[in-house]
């Protein structure tokens, strides 16, 4: 089983940090191709990045279908373009926020979802609600640049950890979701300190695409996610016209 | 007052079409601007369509920028990279369905939603929810193309007014919101024919721009809709990127 | 075209207020006629004195029509009387509430309003839920009697910003929506002072009033708000009668 | 214990029925004083006669206090000036709605409530979303005028038959609540009839404040129903000023 | 009137408690018949306790069947095997949880609940949304074990009184629901001190059983209770198979 | 990885049916270890069945503890027991209804899930909700007992067919969840007539159990899942006391 990792914003040492988060969780058979868009934002902070990377995510799931994949993984917390996705792959997708609140849903009656800055909170909290949790977790913000997760020496760990303490105090969380996949390496470290379970993104989605493919399951071609319809494109964007094909 | 009308498709007769609808609403010191995107699909049917056309639409409303408006419209019902057009701008952005939905709000406890075909109905459905009118309005398909709403020879108007007839019947509408910007031109007959009020979201949208322009009232750049962060953007989107400035 | 005002209560000051707020923000075309209530409590604060308010309302309704208006708006943020109206008149009517949070749902995902009695939160937060604003925004009381806010020496200013204050450090609030008519001087104020949008909705919902009007729209007349039934009406009610009519 | 049963229209034949229906099902030491307000509409169809129909019954709870009793039980399914009233009385005030669909959730998951116009529908539909039964309960309206219950040789038992039968037949009903006080003679016949529960509002009403008040429990005055704040009422209402008191 | 007290956990002093307060306020033709369960937890804190407590209480209900009652009261917060014991009795059954929460809808809009465990939290808090409240009504654990609740000379009134004033000073509430049999006998004393309802599951549930008694209605035996069907059963739990009978 | 099939009812070959599904899609590295109840009803249909299955179940699983598993399965749509399972077991519970709606989730925005007999759906209709797919999800009946499924002669299919072709024309499902165990030899054959996804629960709960075994999570155990506390049970069920431990 080959699954496509693809990172829709630009910045490879992300990509690679997902990588080995998901080849240390994949199955024996499961092969993990890390990709990156080559077009579009260094990182997904908000709503204006994340609409400027889709094509860019959605270009490199094309040009991956040459060698092949069995399911596509968006590495993005923020789900970016994963309906659009849906559309076109005739793969399973699967989005990190998708993955690891259904996943934290089989651990947890309530939970609450830590991520980065403030400006993709209620984003994120739009998500859960979407996603059918949102009775059930709470949406914060740690106040972290998503590129400073790149850096070790800065002081990111620490405003995680303050910030789950406080769900841990003031939500009732019975379990943590990290909300950016930059956090993937440190959710087994955070899961040992606090003693609950602690989701991360990049992990769950790899056993959700996983379990998906094993199962002969894909996306329903019948209404909201049927494959684009043939029409013509223009200007830049003339090359993502489907063809005359499937519906 | 300059209201930009943004057409995020490319087909230029829906844009005029549109702009018709618009000036024959605007109040008398509104100028109307239509413009349409330069890249992108024909017409936006589904997630795969509307996350193409975002760029050319940002292209669009950054390029008008030089000549200055002073709210902007997107023109689909999808509300296609309404999020990301706030962040943006400094300027207020309106969406056609979110306009539509809270101005059927004034006039009617239930209410249905009459689109164009199947795929879009759950991401309307969605949007619906999400601007709180979920639990008093329905969302409907009537299997039109929406090129077919710009061939005055097609049969849309007989299964849209097919759709509108069981919506009467079967959901207890008080009201009626065209789905779609291609049906603009069918407001006023539809409103006749049925005695009930039928609103066009190109002109909702109209009244709500010129209404939030008058009271002084912009997006809030206070969390979710924060201007975008100075990053680096790759490749083709290059262009993209944020100057150096708010937050 | 031509709006009326109705004050629900009996405080011509208010009214006067109102009055100004509303002409600041009309349409060159348009004429505010503000009226006042002639019969019941001087200020509403809670569903008793809503209540009592509705006939003085309706009469004031019905007296006007001898010199016509296009539409009419509630001048209290309880919406007093709003769905009795909308069957009684057959041109729009719009309340402050539904106004202002509409408004503001075009400007922010997440807001708070701020009224001024504990014992009109509840009321108002019910009103936002049944708009649809309940999972967005947040309602808090300022403990300022209303016909405080007549009196300019009160420390009304001060206790409003308190809150407004708490909205922003606990509601994660990115606008403010002011709950009481009588707020309607301070909104630019407040504006300029925390740099997020404040609604009023004085000002909001005559620009509701001006687009219902200027799109041809006015109150469905199937299902709850038909028009009233003829039937008899005893004692001090009778002129309420409505006459046999419509349906 | 002293109920009082007041009639908020003023059709006395009406009052005379649901008083049997009371008698038939208070306790032992149970007193159902009968009272039909002596202003307002006939019967309330919708939202205006409802407004208009308040201040007649608030009189009459206020001018039975000299003979005094233990609770009141509001007499329209519409729970007509309910909030209005709890604020004015010290003793506990029961809605027919309220009442008859918490009576209802003890004996089935999954109920419809058959009212009479279309005109109550939606009233009464978001009157049982408010109760917090929206999710567990349809409400459907079977064409019959209020008064026409009141004539035995109408066709509206049929009518009522119909539309339950519809109900049990797509609706998944597993009991039946009338949703009109005029029904109240029609339930046991029905529920034989049909084999499942069909509550009637003001049997369960009776019920309810019986057990308030041997349970010594009354409104809370904390917020939302704390006694109307002494204030001038102006003009025909002015007699509606609460004595300076409570809080 | 014939009313059957079921205690689903073994414990004694606790079902005397609850009967003593069952008396209290039963009317005047009512007989309260206290039992307890043979088999199981000695008291029930959390789903484990409760789901081995629940056939104990079955076998109770089923062999006070031959003295007879005329519906039964499950005596536990958690509504322990309520829907089972719908499922198998011909007469009404009510649970403490979900009396206590309909009897405090009629006082108070919004109200808190406060319960024993944190373990019962979320458990009672997913009650509360299932009986429609979770709009209107908060949860709180006041960390007491519910055996300690027996003990006179313990700290739990404290622990008790100092969670009621945290919900009053935080949530808003207007009411306060005790969430534990072991409460009844505090809610009086609570009433008095902080001058709001507090409202007893126990004796809610006595008045809500006593009123679908008078009324002639018992548990819709259409679609989810519908009486268990005849099969065998295996093991220790062979005589719970039910005879071949109903549908 | 060894993964406790659990079957609460106490047909063995039910239980032998699941296991083969079980293991038809088990990763290489998964034993599957199919155990049946000892105790209870030969199939589940209701509420009643359920609640008197739960102590089997919880006996097997203790009694499988000797040989140990990393994860338990329990083998039944309505997830009996579950919270109960949840917190007596340190390793990872999964629900085939819980498992089956988030796999959906996946692969739909609007899904069906046909049941067995009317009995159960209201039943599944709750437990959807509580998993957060109430507004994605319909819960439909087919009207077959659970054990005609174990008759290959018996005319379910035929009963199944019907109801998803209902499904499909009536709720615009774009999947289908079967729901039962009974049914889990039917979904690829479902799946190839219909061309849209057919998730069977048994095969989708292996994969998510398998998933949190690989990802080293296990249920949360703070708050609502907490280990039982040490406490007394008496008769029958006194072996099911928790040893004094955990917290």
């Amino acid at each position: 089983m080959r699954l496509l990792l693809i990172n829709p914003n630009t910045t490879v040492s992300m990509t690679e940090k997902a990588a080995i988060a998901a080849r240390a969780v994949a199955g024996p058979g499961t092969e993990i191709i890390a990709a990156t868009s080559q077009m579009g934002p260094a990182s997904i902070e908000g709503y204006y990045d994340g609409a400027i990377a889709v094509p860019g995510m959605l270009r490199e799931l094309k040009e991956r279908q040459v060698e092949g994949y069995d399911a596509a993984i968006i590495c993005c917390f923020d789900d970016t373009g994963l309906e659009a996705a849906r559309m076109f792959c005739d793969v399973p997708v699967v989005g990190l926020c998708e993955a690891a609140v259904a996943t934290a849903g089989f651990l947890a009656q309530r939970f609450s979802v830590v991520t980065t800055l403030e400006r993709s909170r209620i984003l994120i909290d739009n998500l859960v609600h979407r996603y059918g949790m949102g009775a059930r977790a709470k949406v914060r913000a740690s106040d972290i640049p998503v590129l400073e997760l790149e850096d070790s020496s800065s002081s990111a760990i620490g405003k995680l950890r303050a910030e789950i303490e406080r769900a841990l105090a003031e939500d009732g969380a019975e379990a943590i979701v990290l909300g950016c996949a930059g956090m993937t390496d440190l959710a087994r470290q955070l899961q040992s300190i606090y003693g609950i379970p602690v989701v991360d993104g990049v992990a769950a989605a790899v056993k959700q695409a996983e379990a998906l493919v094993s199962l002969g399951l894909s996306t329903s071609k019948r209404s909201s996610y049927a494959s684009p319809l043939p029409k013509s494109f223009s200007g830049a964007m003339q090359d993502f016209a489907p063809a005359a094909a499937s519906a």
